[in-house]
């Protein structure tokens, strides 16, 4: 198909595509003549990714580069190849180290957030707050029976920020405790084990990559809509509408 | 206590405590005389909750301010001072009206996106998508047995969003389907009757309607990090380290 074509089946804006080609998120057509090129079912494919990690995962398009190279990489194994692509996803850190949303505020005369940000003593390891979010992590993963997220620890980028969030709740007078993580835990891992039998049914390598992604980049905020939804019904049962 | 102490005990920085009284999330102390006020454990248990709206839930200051404006209506009953306060805290819809993500790229020459934000038929009644994304979260409440969810329908900023990103990943060609959603809400139902029912051990209203806007924004990084934790974990399974 041609490029008009493509941005017609994917429903996206046209120079939104040309952009997705200059900046190489899309790979380039088979030129045809000079000023032509055809695209393919691959290339659909790719844009609606691409589109979907821009717009509903809110990635940025420098990480999003980084994450394709991995899910192109034929040169890996599948392990790998996925690990690597899931791991250069960004991943909430529920920690503002230039806390963005105060300087976005009306007043930017804000002397605190720059001050603390400088502080090291909160990555410390004599921070009691990591450390008891340490052992809760650690407490949790071992409950749940997950060697290889308590073998890879820190290594991995989802462990780190697990971590920090907790660590902020617990310095903020919000601590959690390994009870209230395990049914979140559990639902999580039977949805990742859902997610990889239907990501097995796909023809390649680089598809199920690319599905490995989309699954876990554009779920969130159905997720997230989902408990806030779950919130209100279940207050609206008790306390009427 | 003092204000020094307030930041003390909160381990907030104390230019940030001032940031907070001069924007008024935080109540201004009982004078004690002309330089000093005296701060109480109403001050410290409402410092945390906007630091931690702000630094772990990347809530603006506007959006904390409306939020508390609800948490302190003593004249609400507690009810509609909960849904007050839930329904303004951001809820995100899986689509960039104004691409930030792209605008915020490398490559700022994008075309597209405004272009695309400017057309209208995207949220028009005749989008076969946002049909499609209807039929499915109608589908899902009928399902779930939420008859208040499906009462309050789009008046309700969480009903709005989540039929928006699916709507948006359905336009993307990632349909979902009620089965695939079913799992996620029920936990999301289990985990929000646990929380009522510790918010209602909490002795006031005002207390009970901050316990809850903490416990829907401050839990999101932790639980996007657990799924992210069980997709590793998941793959390592089946495909080794």
């Amino acid at each position: 198909m041609r490029l008009a074509d493509l941005g017609e089946r994917s429903g996206v804006p046209l120079a939104t595509v040309k952009y997705y080609l200059r900046e190489g998120l899309l790979p380039p057509g088979r030129r045809i003549n000079a000023t032509q090129a055809e695209y393919d079912e691959s290339h659909l494919r790719r844009l609606r990714l691409v589109r979907a990690m821009i717009q509903v995962g809110r990635i940025p398009v420098a990480t999003v580069r980084e994450v394709l190279a991995h899910v192109d990489d034929d040169s890996l194994g599948l392990t790998v190849r996925l690990g690597a692509a899931l791991w250069a996803l960004p991943h909430p850190a529920g920690e503002a180290p230039g806390a963005p949303a105060e300087a976005a505020g009306p007043s930017r005369e804000v002397a605190g957030p720059s001050q603390e940000a400088a502080s090291p003593s909160r990555e410390a390891a004599d921070d009691p707050h990591r450390a008891a979010a340490d052992l809760l992590v650690d407490e949790l993963l071992a409950r749940l029976g997950w060697s290889a997220a308590r073998e890879l620890g820190a290594l991995s980028p989802a462990h780190r920020a697990l971590v920090t969030t907790l660590a902020t709740l617990h310095r903020l007078g919000y601590p959690l405790d390994a009870d209230d993580l395990l049914p979140y835990a559990r639902t999580m891992e039977q949805a990742a084990a859902h997610d990889l039998d239907r990501m097995e049914q796909l023809p390649t390598p680089r598809e199920q990559t690319e599905y490995a992604v989309a699954s876990a980049a554009l779920f969130e905020p159905v997720l997230l809509n989902l408990r806030r939804l779950a919130q209100c019904e279940e207050s609206n049962r008790r306390y009427g509408l």
